[in-house]
């Protein structure tokens, strides 16, 4: 795995703006999905499955605000 | 998804007051699950699903107490 | 939402005692969900369902954790 | 609920030892189920069930784990 | 439980090196659940059930994680 | 289990990049799941249960955030 796939673009947490953080968090989180499962007929398969229910929605709301915290806190919060 | 939706209105983490604070939490988780589910009639269908099961209504109070940690911290708790 | 449910009482993250800072913490987390589900008869359908289902009384906690970690620090641990 | 259930017994997460801020966040954790749902009875039956259920025990584990890292931080970690 | 269950064995968060602070990390996790379920039995016959669900042991990973967090605070992150 | 199986590759949480933080994260996740169940036939056998399951692969996700954090932090966000 740690080498077909990317976990992290570009290398770095530090971001220019709290958007380009967030969109980074969401990124993150996709990656380690896509490193679990490399098969990317099976990933698609699974979008509508979690697209359209309400409990893995949610649930990927928590591994977003997770990722953005520590993304965050490694920008110091672009204060 | 990046260029569609916006993930945190006004770009920036900081904020008068808790209150405030509290209310971009809140915007920030829904954006979340807007940017993976970006069909509205579908978001709307699932609301009284969310809305009506206590479990997923508690899963949601962890998902915007999570993005609150990260907001609080950002503005130094108001203090 | 944002104008009709009042998310932190008082409008702060600051208490006296960690008494009154768990008590906060509680607070806050039944507003996020009475801003999610406003109406008062649903949640007070749920009510019995959550409270004698020992896995959402134990979901209940890790919100009110998750909260309090975050008043507890704006309050410097009320040291 | 706020005048019944003491929440943090001691009304302080001062400790003296690491052993006995890993009590207080189990007796945390207990008083904010105590709170949700002060029927003893109720409380009582729903021991057994969360008691021999596996999952249910894994996620007490994490509300604890949640407690005790804001007791510790608190505690500047009995250093 | 108080008496019974030791939490924190030798009653200090820091160890030498990171491998022992989270073979730690281990133990705490794993005197919640004996502190909550006291009858050895029962544990056992529990084991095989999370040991071989797959749900059940990402939720142990989560908890591991959250102690571990702390415990590596504790350390200042052994550097 | 403290004998066998390696808790934390290298014994540090030290690492060169984000991307190889992230990297740490992944491995320190599989294996408290590998000191949970150290019979490898059944990890294999669970390996295809959580990798086409949109809910677990999401729950990965939240391991893997939590630890990752960790070593973020270790790293002073690799700044």
């Amino acid at each position: 795995m740690s080498e077909q796939v990317e976990m992290i673009p570009g290398n770095s947490l530090i971001t220019k703006t709290p958007e380009e953080g967030r969109q980074l968090a969401v990124k993150m989180a996709r990656l380690v999905i896509k490193a679990t499962q490399p098969d990317a007929a099976v990933r698609e398969k699974l979008r509508p499955i979690y697209a359209e229910d309400a409990a893995m929605l949610i649930a990927i709301g928590q591994v977003v605000a997770s990722e953005f915290a520590t993304i965050a806190a490694a920008n110091n919060y672009w204060k």
